[in-house]
């Protein structure tokens, strides 16, 4: 455990609000903790004829393009499924008849605060008129083989923690998807 | 692609430095992107007599205890084989005769630049007078079966990203460790 002493707001942006907090340990020492906070995540595992749906996009503070599953932030007070969906749709353009959590997670619990929860969504169908992606978003839907994707992580290819887990799980539990409607 | 227009430093802490940054998209857009750099660190992932070494401890900005791989920040300029060895030692006070990366990855590429590296670390024996732990960490170590860890993953009580990714791996590559010297 680790009291709070005193809190001081760093930056409260769009995206994420630092603070650089005086705690004190339970071993009687005094510390300072700089911290992010985010809204938080939703991504969705999703298979179209047992390929995996991925996006790939630039990421501007890696300096590169990353492999992702479609993911988004939460919207305050936004239902999670709902997001998922919503994510789902903007990145890709599918929607999902059934749509479950399968594990939350905290990407880096030793500054951030962020929760991620990645959606396994099963049987896709292409949406007639899907909503538009945020404007400052470029995407490029593709589709891989689990396995394919497997390697592609090995490789250094597949480098998202959020998409990694997935991966990993979909292999572990069989998952391989049905076939979109 | 985006290309940075304006970079204003917003914070340089001693773990974290953040900037918030005016960039041009692909598409001709100006968008804002809010920026988290960390030096990046190392996670161990080891057995002990066939368990999964790990470790509990508070984690301040989730407010909650985690059960964790070993892991640290690297140093500046440091070998990250090296900083692997030290921090299993710091926080578990063993020592392994063979150690190798086997996965890097993004915890959160849309708005944190940190890359983690997770090693495998073979062959553990006790160190007589392991180094201390930083003065400010307060750490459990515990020994749990990997197929229980996995359990602890989808029961939600697990649930850092780079333990989440190291474990999965694990049960995928089938390692099981060796009887420690």
């Amino acid at each position: 455990m680790e009291t709070k002493i005193k809190s001081t707001a760093i930056f409260n942006g769009k995206v994420i609000r630092v603070t650089k907090d005086e705690v004190k340990t339970d071993n009687g020492i005094t510390a300072v903790r700089e911290c992010v906070y985010a809204n938080g995540g939703v991504a969705i595992l999703a298979f179209i004829e047992k390929k995996l749906l991925l996006v790939k996009q630039y990421r501007y503070v890696v300096g590169e393009e990353t492999i992702e599953i479609p993911a988004g932030k939460i919207e305050l007070g936004e239902d999670l499924k709902l997001c998922a969906l919503r994510e789902l749709e903007e990145e890709t353009g599918y929607g999902a008849k059934q749509i479950e959590k399968i594990i939350s997670f905290y990407p880096t619990p030793g500054f951030c605060g962020e929760e991620l929860h990645i959606f396994l969504a099963q049987q896709l169908y292409k949406l007639p008129h899907p909503k538009a992606m945020d404007e400052d978003e470029c995407i490029e839907v593709m589709l891989i083989d689990p396995n394919e994707a497997y390697q592609m992580i090995q490789q250094g290819i597949i480098k998202d923690s959020k998409t990694i887990i997935a991966i990993q799980q979909a292999l572990l539990e069989q998952w391989k998807g049905e076939t979109s409607c």
